[in-house]
């Protein structure tokens, strides 16, 4: 206990007691408070129970152990859920007259923490608050334990399909396998499944090296976890629910403090509020970088399948009927036929692959102007503006009311200002908690509803895009193929006539081709036009790179 | 003239006045501070005058007109300075005792506003600072004028090739082409020049259309201007030039308007150094992401390459010779062997060409891991809590003087302690202008430097990626005219055979084929394989894609 301290000597043990009773250990409880002749000498250790029940205190705004109707109330009942807590709980209560105990092993949802440094802190409180002597830390331990989280750092983590920002404290030496194990831990998003952008951009994390690669995050700039997990949203204790009631009659004291209650319970909402909207922007940017990043798949896919047509369509050739009447068949030129065929086919899946990827991009684009939509509806959103106004002049009010507090009595008009003063009151109270619930938790609940569906469609479209890359590099491989079976087929056939003109020019002069050779003039030219505008461009390129390296000499100083 | 008003009657005319000189209208000072007997009567657009010393006050921290010595120490020049002000000019100094008048047409350095919002509202002031009544706005221009400023939208731009953030301020209704020209005029930066990156990636403006479709921006996630201009950095007036000294002797006045002339240049320069070290950030923010786009070009480039040159493989054939020794000559197959040689040469090029991407990935990721570390060195910047812990004690004793001033006087002690902490007060102002001139601007400096060799690199990899682009481009458009040349060639070359044999066959019985067909055996199996493969992808992803649906109409309804 804090309340009075004195310096112990060496071979004295600590025996008397003084402070407030909720924070006592149950062994000083038991004789300070139950007044129960006890002979146990207390241990230094005492005092980690108080730091157990004021951090939870600090922690959630409530004390960890409470029997009903409170801890002054029934104090038989105080002792039997500090002494009877189960091992790992940190919170005990008794819900209803004589009913029984139930015991907590988290923090509860009213606690503003978050859940990564819940997970780091609910350990030591319940190693803490532990009334068996033999399994309860030492000093040592729990200052190892509580330095090893101020050497943590704090990576941001939003998880995107579930719309929850985590905080996971991992140390700077840890490697990424740790830190995505942490993650786990928060998301259920095992390690595999995770992908992550940041900045707009895919990272990628390679396990084995060191968390220090990952870059600086920020709540409002935090790492993007991209996975199949389902939409959670933000699960929060409706400030409603806190919002105590004044009473009819004027009494200067309860009003001040419901009107104190009233205001905790607003300034609740704000806080909510601005989470609420932040969890919003950051759902919107969250998929707008997905988008952003299938456009970059969709292109490079597009790309690749418009160079393999334009390769494809070169050596299709016509088609010609490969038998004059009334020749020998030839073996070779049926498997050409046949190959060329094949081609058109690949071809006309290729085609087919474009055109798919295309119209992916035209739906993209639809869904990104949605988004830009949504982002432009929440940087417009004025609910945290009209809470933070009824908040002003309910604080204004509050204000009146704990001067009022300190004096002995009202006047007659004094009270009939008092009296609207709590009308008004009341008045800003619903107001502001209707624009909470209206317009803040209303929108957000249908902006999850929406990303829900935003989100499916993107998976839905991403696997629909490895499809198409795999149908893509699929055609390619096998396209690659018979061009070379093709390739080799026509040159055995060249072969034979040189073999048969050989043994023809031994019995008669060579026939004259029957064809033109086709001069690749046009080619030539083309070539010949390409290696100008080429030679054109990177004279360009060099001027420009000659211009900027000129500027660069220029020394950068500002004025100062 | 604000000090005193009073309503006049509808025939009266404003006469007398009262209030600060310094903010009169030359008329009014005229006749008030120089006592000049004058006729004029004075219209309602006197009050512009002072409206505009005001704003040009407020927006500055001086008064725009100012004799050598100060405007109360010569009036005859202060007035000289308010009527010989050309049109146009919105401030007029004399430097020098006796020296000439000169004249500003723009706000000074010392300015906080925006340079956007300082090009609305100078052309107010020059308009408003006439004192040619003819010339001078009415009160209707000046509030249609300024409340035109206050319906404009800022949209942040930063220019990371200057490294200066820029407030554009623009009409929703506005298009592109109007934000691009007002761009242009706060960068010098041309509009066909302007490229734009938004959160990560490549924003394109297209010029027509409205300005709404502007994503919105803040100071700290600005559209981000990329563009050949050169850095300048941030231009700001050192705040160790507005550091006044102390007087030797106890002064408690003098001593507290010292303190709070020092503390105003320390608040100067934390402010400061907060927008130096937000426009590192921004700086590494854009280099980072014109990185990742570069590396995307890159991907994609290298992927075309690759493709064209998996199909130019396969359509090289052998390099067995056309021609069997001691047979007639076919220009056909001499060609052919010309056209494989050039696509050999072709593909030569292109695997250069990937070759070259492959090593320009690696560079930039070097640079990337660069501006990493360069990022985490900015994070790691403690100048800022070093230059607020200073201010923090400052303030303490700034506190003290001020109440110190009250008294009539001090006792010895106090006097002792009065002296200490003037002299406190002095080392910590040395300190905090050293933080921030050893921490701040030189880090600041460096970064800018850095940032220019890094722009250039950027710029030169991006002229090399688009060089090497082309080539791919026209390596693949000469290689699949090659590829068409080639593949009529071997069709005529069929066509002949099959004459050819043909004209045989009614001489003599067909040729034995010398060579067994090539059965595509292997090509059919490794299509099998293909197809297989495909197959079971196929279902994998129809799979995920039940269990997404499946998942996603689980309704998503956070605890409320």
């Amino acid at each position: 206990d804090f309340g009075a301290a004195r310096e112990l000597d060496d071979d004295e043990k600590f025996v008397s007691v003084y402070g407030t009773e909720e924070y006592l250990h149950p062994d000083m409880y038991e004789r300070a408070v139950l007044r129960k002749p006890q002979q146990k000498a207390f241990g230094v250790t005492v005092d980690l129970w108080s730091i157990g029940v004021t951090l939870y205190h600090a922690a959630t705004g409530s004390l960890p152990f409470i029997p009903f109707g409170g801890p002054r109330r029934n104090k038989e009942i105080m002792y039997r859920i500090t002494t009877e807590k189960p091992a790992g709980a940190i919170a005990g209560a008794q819900r209803r007259e004589n009913g029984p105990l139930e015991w907590s092993y988290t923090l509860p949802i009213t606690c503003q923490l978050s859940l990564g440094l819940q997970s780091q802190l609910v350990p030591i409180l319940a190693n803490i608050l532990e009334v068996e002597q033999a399994k309860c830390w030492g000093f040592d331990q729990f200052f190892a334990e509580t330095s090893d989280i101020l050497q943590r750092v704090v990576i941001h983590v939003f998880s995107l399909s579930q719309a929850v920002l985590h905080h996971v404290y991992i140390h700077a030496h840890n490697t990424i396998a740790v830190f995505q194990e942490a993650v786990h831990k928060q998301t259920s998003v095992a390690p595999r499944h995770q992908e992550y952008l940041f900045e707009g951009h895919l990272c990628v994390l390679e396990p084995s090296i060191s968390a220090q690669h990952i870059a600086h995050t920020t709540a409002s700039s935090p790492l993007t976890l991209f996975s199949t997990a389902i939409p959670k949203g933000l699960a929060f204790r409706d400030p409603a629910l806190d919002v105590p009631k004044f009473v009819p009659k004027v009494d200067l004291q309860a009003d001040y403090n419901t009107a104190k209650g009233v205001l905790g319970a607003g300034y609740q909402a704000l806080r909510l509020a601005r989470v609420l909207l932040d969890g919003q922007e950051l759902m919107l940017r969250g998929l707008h970088w997905v988008m952003e990043v299938l456009q970059a798949t969709c292109r490079r896919t597009l790309e690749v399948a418009r160079t393999s047509l334009l390769y494809l369509s070169s050596s299709l050739g016509t088609e010609r009927s490969s038998n004059v009447a009334g020749t020998p068949e030839i073996q070779e030129l049926k498997v050409a036929a046949e190959l060329r065929s094949r081609l058109r086919t690949l071809a006309e899946v290729l085609s087919r692959c474009s055109q798919n990827i295309t119209e992916t991009q035209e739906s993209l684009s639809s869904l990104s102007q949605e988004l830009v939509k949504s982002r432009d509806q929440v940087h417009e959103d004025r609910s945290i503006q009209q809470i933070q106004c009824c908040l002003d002049k309910m604080n204004f009010i509050y204000k009146q009311f704990k001067k009022s507090r300190m004096r002995p009595g009202l006047g007659y008009n004094e009270e009939q200002i008092h009296k609207l003063d709590k009308m008004n009151f009341s008045h800003l109270a619903k107001r502001l908690l209707q624009v909470f619930q209206e317009e803040c938790v209303q929108k957000y609940q249908a902006s999850l509803v929406t990303h829900g569906k935003r989100m499916r469609v993107v998976h839905e479209t991403r696997n629909h895009l490895r499809l198409v890359g795999c149908s893509v590099a699929a055609c390619n491989t096998e396209a690659q193929g018979v061009q070379e079976s093709l390739s080799k087929i026509l040159e055995e056939l060249s072969h034979q006539l040189l073999q048969d003109r050989a043994k023809g020019a031994q019995a008669s002069p060579p026939p004259i081709a029957p064809y033109p050779s086709p001069t690749p003039k046009d080619l030539l030219l083309h070539m010949q036009e390409l290696c100008e505008g080429m030679k054109l461009l990177a004279s360009d390129l060099l001027d420009n790179n000659r211009i900027i390296e000129r500027l660069n000499r220029v020394p950068a100083a500002p004025d100062v």
